[in-house]
């Protein structure tokens, strides 16, 4: 098994996705591409990234499990920590730095892999040693080190930008690595795209095994365990793309529910209305997918009624997404749907294009629409320099990107609805919204939670691939879940065995 | 719910430890009547500590998920990140200080805590906002604040320091804070014992569950999976103590296999000895447990032999704990023992004494016996300075402690034989230990990988409690996984379903 370890396809056991280090080579060539047509890009020009360092838990030499990061991911696949990688802009050819370690590691980590081991494994052109990385770039006779300086708009954090003793024999340019890297990574490759479809296949089935399992009397993160154990057992998905979220009743209406603070720990009732956002990591490459429905299997008029209000909107933008189509009118198309549906219930009144104008969908429906998806489950790219602003007005400036749609880009779907109590009370403080509400009914629903339908989607020539394949109709839900019921599940209420 | 996430009890459901506030006010008396000991510390005295803070997944949004930092956990038991904590040695009386979030919060977290909340559900004195610390530290009348100022030495890194704008008003003494509140966290009080007696029972039940569910053909993370699902399905452990080590065959000389590079991905063969150390954390405090079997269910009489050996250094260790007694001499015990039962079965030869002399326990034992257990699984305390230094000899400058035991104290017995290429290389090379094996008979065993038997124990007034509760000899083990054979187990070999 050592030697299947060090193969140049990626896999965790011969039922898992296997994935060719060619995915990388590929992605190599496109971003060489794309620099190479920059013309304000000098001879002599060399990318330089950095790769994720393992990190402590605080003092203490419990190191979490390493993950790389996303775009040395992208960019060379390496598993390990601590890497640097380089990209000769003129010759194409690629290189990998390894640390040197000590021979007494291999107690602790196993078999040390050479150089030419490393080669193998992620076929670049060349791979030595972290010490002789400046003596190889000078080899190379690089005069300017392009390395990754910008702001990802998600976090508004920096990049991580690479930087090494010796780095001041050179020119550094952060200013041209970023835009180029970042616009790659938006439109995703066939072999990409095969790695998501896997993520999505086994989010899907993990899902769909939870809808399964639930039974009232359970706690939250029991759910949590079955999706993160079917996903791990069934697909090598050891990683989450994002903490789960489990939220029962009220707590469907907490977008990120689920913190250490709030782990997912209440008891689920009878009739809770549940919002179950879960998506495995494989490969680095995310899933991110939402399923809502009852705790007992059958949908309440009024829960149908939110429900498929929700459900209206996804497949209205699912239909509507194809290449040159805003993303920001998307946002707007699953707004005016969710509270003309809101209206015609009786919770709303007026005409649904003032709401709209008035910004009325934010209470409701407090984040965006969707947003890119990849590497990172908040993908990069949203709003790289050509692309439209972020927009200044309530909600849609919750967006993560307003750009057109473009083939090759995966994106979520995922309109809702939720009941915040700060939302209606912010509400109700402004004339120019509440004027739309009626109160009285929507103060039954104060207790509802939210509903949020998400599946992630392929932007094709012409439309659209679903990725996700859970049920969505109200009835095919109660169908998977009176299925689910005829199994004895059982689950610890009072102690262990 | 909400009312239930606000009280003075932690628990993670009805079948769950229930975990009173009050652990954190024994544990904050126990440090203030240290200091208060210490005729160096002059009035006017606070100790001020930092909580941990939520940390981003490199540039992007992801938070993984937060794991408050062990001494202030120990200290305050807050769930919650980026909090500060005071204790006024003179008065005795706690206050912890919050970050003041923004009312948009409440959306993405629930609805936001008052002071007043924090103050019931964590039962200190007083409760502020961070920006309150200066005008609070000064009101108290606080002259010198005492930070956390120390080096772990099992990492090596420096500990957490509280830092905050405006300490230089303040006389700030890192020299002794570190030793006192190191020196408590060795013993543990009756309250911490019954979490680790909960993390020991929830860990050995899952490692009786894997015993069961494995069989040849599985990968090893499929195991992982089963343990990880049965200590939060069951006991409702998010986090793992450390990752989880599962070795299959020649993987049991990894001493920390299953990294990120190495991620239990072997394919587990009929007759394969398997090593498994895993142990779950809940509210911060950990286990450690390692077990060790052949994948089929019966010993072959070199896995029988090998066993015996290491189960005969356990329990002798384990006989001769109480107060009093010298780690590091349990250590040389458990070497002499293993030495002693490979010479009688021939794969050494010479004098035991001898052995242990030439420092050839390394070989095969290449970590230390055990160590200390607590919110760390390498728990502090193992060096402070009135302690045993760390011994220069090979091997024995691996033990973590060489303190004597002293009743309260947790700790694991370890004891372990792995046939390591490089360690047997290292013997073969140096001929004061080659001389001591006899090398065509060691050959036989260069495949095996290794045994470790790990449990966790109490030091109690004259002995131990044993807190890990799974079978540990042969025959019991093999009663238990013969009865795991008879379910039926289905994995995934050929693709999902």
């Amino acid at each position: 098994m050592t030697d299947e370890r060090k193969s140049n396809v990626f896999h965790l056991g011969p039922h898992t996705l296997h994935i060719p280090a060619e995915v990388h080579q590929i992605n190599r060539q496109r971003l060489v591409q794309s620099l190479r047509n920059d013309t304000s890009i000098p001879p002599g020009s060399v990318v330089l990234l950095m790769g994720g360092k393992s990190k402590n838990m605080y003092d203490t030499d419990i190191e979490p499990l390493f993950r790389q990061e996303s775009y040395f991911h992208w960019t060379f696949g390496v598993r390990e920590s601590n890497f640097y990688g380089a990209i000769d802009i003129t010759t194409g050819k690629s290189y990998l730095f390894a640390p040197k370690l000590d021979e007494s590691y291999a107690i602790w980590m196993g078999k040390l892999y050479t150089t030419d081991d490393f080669r193998n494994r992620y076929e670049v052109d060349e791979v030595h040693y972290t010490e002789q990385l400046l003596d190889v770039l000078l080899g190379l006779g690089a005069k300017v080190l392009h390395t990754l300086v910008g702001v990802n708009t998600d976090s508004n954090l920096p990049t991580y930008e690479a930087t090494f003793s010796g780095i001041d024999r050179f020119q550094v340019d952060g200013t041209k690595l970023h835009r180029h890297i970042a616009e790659q990574r938006v439109t995703k490759t066939p072999q990409e795209l095969e790695i998501i479809r896997y993520t999505n296949r086994v989010s899907s089935e993990a899902h769909i095994e939870v809808m399964r399992s639930i039974r009232p009397g359970m706690t939250e993160y029991q759910l949590e365990s079955v999706f993160r154990h079917y996903c791990y057992y069934n697909g090598g998905a050891r990683l989450m793309s994002y903490n789960c979220i489990c939220g029962s009743g009220p707590n469907g209406a907490i977008l990120h529910y689920g913190h250490a603070a709030a782990p997912n720990d209440k008891t689920i009732q009878d009739g809770d209305m549940c919002l179950f956002d879960m998506g495995c990591e494989y490969y680095c490459y995310a899933s991110d997918i939402t399923c809502s429905y009852p705790s007992n299997g059958k949908f309440t008029p009024e829960q149908r009624f939110i429900y498929n209000a929700v459900l209206k909107a996804n497949r209205a933008v699912m239909a509507a997404s194809k290449p040159g189509v805003s993303w920001r009118d998307l946002h707007v198309l699953a707004e005016s749907i969710e509270l003309e549906q809101l209206r015609d219930y009786g919770l709303l009144q007026g005409d649904v294009d003032e709401m709209v104008r008035a910004r009325l969908g934010f209470i409701f429906m407090p984040h965006g629409m969707g947003h890119l998806l990849g590497i990172d489950v908040h993908d990069v790219g949203g709003y790289l320099d050509h692309c439209p602003e972020r927009s200044n007005e309530m909600g849609l400036n919750k967006l993560r990107t307003c750009r057109q749609l473009k083939e090759g880009m995966v994106l979520t779907i995922e309109p809702g609805i939720y009941f915040v109590d700060a939302q209606l009370k912010r509400a109700k403080d402004d004339p120019n919204l509440s004027r739309f509400f009626i109160w009285e009914k929507i103060d039954q629903f104060r207790q509802f939670g939210g509903v949020r339908i998400e599946d992630n989607i392929y932007i094709t020539a012409d439309g659209v691939e679903l990725l996700t394949k859970v049920p969505r109709s109200v009835e095919e839900i109660e169908k998977v879940m009176a299925e689910g019921r005829k199994r004895t599940v059982t689950f610890p209420q009072q102690g262990l065995a």
